[in-house]
Order: structure tokens, then sequence, then C-alpha cells
């Protein structure tokens, strides 16, 4: 076996669907495309594809790079390729752009074809069913009957719920990584302050301000802080960031000027000064990643992310039942959570665990002790890794290695495993 | 003892300062004026005076009421009053509106006499040692060598503990309620998000909004969501809204057209309207705090006193040795926090008890079971109302019915105690 590796440099793909997609709210989407990257082969029993659901601000870039550029390295580039926990020299691994994002497939900033202007604010409310469908769809096209596995983290570990009990033929394992079977009260505030500070940014103009030639910058950084918040754990930020003071303007550009040393080298401060302006250090980051976010996101699609998550509740519809909900699942589950997450507790994860473990599904559960808080599900965590690449040894040698040539067999299998 | 009362109408006074008052920053301000209030009456020792010092968003109106209108009684009315923890049948109660605020107490409102505005963003920066200093020259006016106690929560906490070590003879006990000895990142963060929600907001004009007859309303609606979040419990909210929906306003009209129901009579929902307007009941409380609290609260206010509270550290000047920070102090000590409060969670309390006891200081230390979160200290809870109540009563024998006629010997006081 070699070192782990990259996957290489990649390319996003495109596929258009005519037929009309209906929406869990009533609403249908006429046409659209899907923007998706590939890694890996799929074999000839078309038994090895592993589909990755993507989260709130992420893309189908799960991995590798575009042309050699190592900073367009993907959101799950730890996780997946040759030699990694989801071993693309094994796995076909798909990852689609989900609908209403910015990155590609039709989203708000898409030509609505009903008014050859962008949708803006008139593309509709979908959810986390919606993306499932139409991530089916997309497997169709592709020739794949069956997942060996679906996975994801956060926003995507609840698209890997929705696919076991919506496609249970279709899903051979499951791995819902740092996510929760629904929001809760404190989960929608957060979401709906974010959503407020866009809304009411004037540069929204009521979700047209593509036409305005404006973004609502303001809006999406406070959203995007606010975001980082919950991201961390208190304690990761108590760590990265404590209290330290950022140096001056002035002192940096002095030693700047004196010996060219970069704001890294500059010695940390003690001394208050009793300013509005960026003091401490936590300030200066969360300012740099909002700023940076409000240039590439956008705000009609951070609306229409944060609200699917709002509705993801698969429960409601059996008076709360979670173990009723999660019944016609046959897939074999993976759910793992960090001790630190704060945003998606692990409480949150063993609600999961306790409800398939009352349904009598197969379930290994991790609960690893991480310090990173909600983020620590795309970082570097060996015991976290070691976790995730053995369970997809297992898969390989249970569903992809042990399936034969022929097209699933669905039940035969479940019942074999 | 009758039944607990209130302390009946009660009226603001307001106290003129021309002495300039030096602040922790370097800058002055030149003269000024404080509001406060009082009740019950200072006994012929003036040994049984208590200072409540007021956290984020209240004022000097701690208890009774404007005229006789109860829905304007004071912000710890269930604390202060006849028969109450703090029984103003037995104490002296002060509290003092501090600077910078804009309930009446000189702050950026005010006519800056340097230009003839308002100070807005002129006004400057103020720290909980600058209202201790300027609560000690009114205490000074109003005859009040030494205090039986000084006592807040939260924000207000940090002016009871600064008050123990910058006047240890002034200060017989300490009260130190959901407290902390200084923010961490993440209360920082949280801090800096609602100030960039309301410095970025167009209409906070750099802070001279009153010349355009305008408020920062969104920003100030964005931070006091952002604030009301980190007040709760997740608990408190799972348990206040969980996932409820809110009736559509059709659905309200409806019925309040066929029989004059009223909102709360409204059946619950189960169903999703698919739109970004108020869906869940959190959202609509959300809504409702963040647009009252813009009405009402002053947007540089709001920076000033958020910046008090990330700058309050009494151990940096001393290495960041919190035990040696709070070695001048003489007082007693009485330290409490909930066990669910996450803005200030008890881990911060029991570092202000272990720093205590490290200086040998004498502390009461009450971790107190409540589910309400950091609003705790605010609310009606038996075990800690009976808590403070219980430790007022051995301030009343120790230091006010003890004390004898003549004015405080401190040093001795405390020897004896």
């Amino acid at each position: 076996m070699s070192a782990p590796g990259s996957v290489g440099q990649v390319a996003p793909q495109r596929m258009r669907f005519d037929a009309p997609l209906a929406l869990r709210s009533g609403a249908a989407i006429a046409g659209y495309e899907l923007v998706y990257e590939t890694y890996g082969e799929l074999n000839a029993a078309r038994s090895n594809a592993v589909l990755i659901c993507h989260a709130l601000n992420a893309s189908h870039h799960v991995a590798g790079t575009y042309g050699d550029d190592p900073k367009t390295a993907g959101w799950w580039d730890n996780m997946v390729g040759p030699g990694k926990p989801v071993d693309t020299r094994r796995f076909f691994v798909v990852c689609v752009n989900n609908l209403g994002s910015c990155f590609g497939s039709t989203g708000p900033m898409s030509r609505n074809p009903a008014t050859g202007e962008p949708y803006g604010p008139d593309f509709p409310v979908v959810t986390v069913e919606d993306w499932v469908h139409a991530q089916a769809r997309l497997a169709d096209e592709l020739g794949i009957a069956r997942f060996a596995a679906v996975m994801g983290g956060s926003l995507g570990g609840m698209q890997a719920l929705a696919w076991a009990t919506l496609y249970p033929g279709r899903v051979a394992h499951c791995v819902a990584i740092a996510t929760a079977p629904k929001l809760s009260a404190q989960n929608i505030a957060f979401n709906e302050v974010a959503r407020r500070a866009i809304i009411t940014d004037p540069d929204f103009h009521g979700g047209r301000f593509y036409a305005h030639g404006v973004v609502p910058a303001r809006g999406l950084q406070v959203a995007r802080m606010i975001g980082h918040i919950t991201y961390l754990s208190d304690d990761s930020m108590a760590e990265k960031f404590g209290r330290a003071l950022r140096p001056s303007p002035e002192a940096l550009a002095a030693q700047l000027a004196a010996g060219g040393v970069s704001e890294t080298d500059a010695p940390p401060r003690s001394d208050y000064r009793f300013t509005f302006d960026i003091e401490f250090e936590i300030e200066s980051y969360l300012r740099y990643q909002g700023e940076k976010f409000s240039k590439y996101f956008d705000a009609n699609t951070y609306l229409l992310i944060t609200r699917a998550l709002d509705y993801f509740d698969p429960a409601l519809a059996h008076g709360g039942d979670l173990a009723a909900a999660l019944a016609p699942a046959t897939a074999d589950f993976l759910v793992a959570s960090f001790t630190t997450d704060w945003r998606f507790a692990p409480e949150r994860s063993r609600e999961i665990v306790q409800a398939l473990l009352a349904a009598r599904k197969r379930v290994t559960y991790a609960e690893i002790d991480a310090p990173h808080g909600h983020d620590a599900f795309l970082l570097e965590d060996p015991q976290y890794l070691a976790v995730v690449a053995a369970y997809f040894d297992r898969i390989h040698t249970r569903s992809v290695a042990g399936a034969g040539a022929a097209s699933p067999a669905p039940q035969h299998q479940e019942a074999a495993a």
C-alpha cells in the first residue's frame, strides 16, 4: 500500500435534467442542472459507488485539486483519495452540488426560464429530501442502482440518513457524522439570526440584489461570523485565540518598515488600545472569515440551505417517533460524533443510534474525543480517520468485494450481512 | 415577618459631578451626571448600605414601580424589597446607572460640552473599573464610607469583584452572581458579532445617527437576538419553544374573525409553510425581542458596554494570576453560578472561588441547579433566592446589627468576622 495521496487534478462535470422535479413544498423545478465530481472507477459490478453529501457552505469539490494549485484542494481531501479512509483505489466516489447552491448547480443565481432573470428569491424552498431525490436521479444516469455507502457530515449526514429511509434498496451503508435528527430551538435560533442579518441588509433588495450590482456583504459577514462561533468549541477558541491582542496597525507597520518581519513575528501585546476597532485576535479572525465568505457565497443560497437544515425532521411525520421514521432503512449505519461539538453534540448522535437500535438496525457508533468542536468532522484526527477507514474496509469486504458481478439484490445482501 | 412585598412607588434621583473623572483609557470625562435609585433607609451607623451593580442592558431601576404600573417593576424586584432576600427593612439599597448608559446617566446620547452635540462615538471607552470609581464618588456624596455588600450578576458581578479589590476598605461583603473573571474568546466573539451588526448598519452613520433622525434598528435587532440566544440554555429554549410552529397569519386572522380567540388559543401547527417568514415560534420570539430592544436601547451604549465586558480582566496586570489580583480584598465573598449557564458557566465561577481560596479569602460558593441558563440570575428560583437570603441574614448579623453606632473600622471588623 503506497502512502496516502491525492486523487490529483479533477474537473467538475455537469448534467442537465429536463423532467420537472416535484419538491416537498408542493412547488417544482421545471428543469435543472447538477454539477458533480467523481473520483476512482466504477467497477464492473457497479457495486463500489460511494455518494458523499456536502454540508452548508461546501460543494461537489470533495477531493483533488483544480490544475496543480494545492490551495484548490477539496473540502474532504483528507478523507477521500488513494490510501485514504474512503480509498479511491477501491471506491468510486461521487459528490453532487445540491440544488439551490451557488457553486454550479441550478440555484438562485441561475436564470429563471419563466422570467429570463436570476431566480433570486423566487427559487423554491428546497429540503434535504428534495436534494436526495435529485441525487438519486443523477445516480440513475450514472448507472448506480445502489451505493455501497452514502456518507456525509453535519447537513451532509442528514442527507445520508434521508437516503437510507427514502431509498432503502439503494444504500448498503449509511455514514452519518456530526449530525442530528433535527435542529434544536437553539440551532434554529442561530440560523434565524444569520438570516435576519442578511434579509435586513439594505443591499439584499428582497433577494433581487443581482440586478443592483451589489451583494448584502454586511449581512453575509455577520451570518458567517455567527456560523464560525458555532463550528468551534469554546476550548479550541480559547486555545487558538484566547484573549490575545492583535498588534496595532502602527506597530505592524513600524516593524515591517524596520526589517520586514511578518505579522506573525509581532510580539504579543498586553496593553489595551480602548477601541471598537480590532483589539483581540478573535475579532480579527472572525472579520477575516466573514469578509472572505461574503465575497464568494450567495446570500439567497445561505437562506435556502439554513432553511433546509431547519426543516429536516424525519420523525415529524411519525408523531415524533424517530425509530418509526428510520424503520424503512435496510442499510448498516456508522454514526460518529465529537465530544466538543456543541452545534450537534454527541447527545444528538446518540438519539439517532438509540432510534436505530430500537428499529433493530445494525449500528456502529463512535464518539470521538476531539477538541475542535463541530469543525472536527473536516479535520485531521487520527482516531476519527481510523474509525472511518476501518468501516470502509468492512464495506469493501461485505458490499463490494463480496458483491459478485451481478447488479445488487439488496434484500439478499442485507440478510447475508 | 409579613409577606414579601414591593418597595412600592419609586423615583430616580440624579447627581451632578463637576470634577473630571480620569478613565482607565487615559481619557477623562469633564463633568457628568449619575442617575440612581435608593430603597430602604440608611441607618444611623451608616452600616447597612448595599450597592447593586447592573448588567448589560439594565438600569438603576432595580425594584418597585414608577407610578402604580406593575409593568414598570424593577429588574431585580424579586430580589430587593421588604421581606425579600435583600430586605429593604434592614438594608439601604443603592443602584447607580453606569456612565455610558442610555437610561439617564451621562452617555453617548448626552450633550458633549465640547461640541454642543450628542457625544455619540466621541463618548470615551469606559471600563468596569471606571464605573466603580464613579459609583464610589456617588457613595461619598451619599455619606456611605463602607457598603455592607456590593452585589451584582453577570457584568454586575464583575463590578462587585472590582469594588472588592479597588476599595477593599469600603466593601464588607462581595456578592458575585453568574459572572466570570474575564470573558473567554467565545464570549468576546459573540460581542464582536453583535457590534459588527450595529456598526455595519448603514443607519449607524459612524455613531452619529442622532443627527440623521434614525437608529441602527436592524443592527440592534441582530445584536439582541444573539444576546438572547446566549442568555438562555439550550434546554430551556427546547422546553419553551422546541420546534413548535407559529400559527400562520391567515389562520390567526380567520380565528379572530370567527370568534375572537387570542393568539395563544390557536391550535399548534405541524405543517411547514416553506417560507423565510416566521415559521417557528423561536423565530417569532427572537424577532419580537430584537424589535422591542431596538426601540429603547442606544446603539453606542451597546458598543460601550460590550467593550467594558471584553476589557474586564483583573488578572492581566498580575501576569494572569487571579489570586494575586484578588489579594487586596478584605471582604467576605458569596459566589453563585447556575448549572445551565453557558455564557458564564459554573467553571468560570469556580475559577473565582479557587483564586479567592488561594488568596486566603472567606468564600461561600453556591452552584445552583437551575434550567434557565444565564438568565437564571434574574429569575424566581427558590433555592437561589434562599441562598442569597441566608447570606444577607449573615451580613445583617455580622456587619449591620453588630457594627455598633460608630462609622466603620474596616480592618477591625474583618478581623472579628
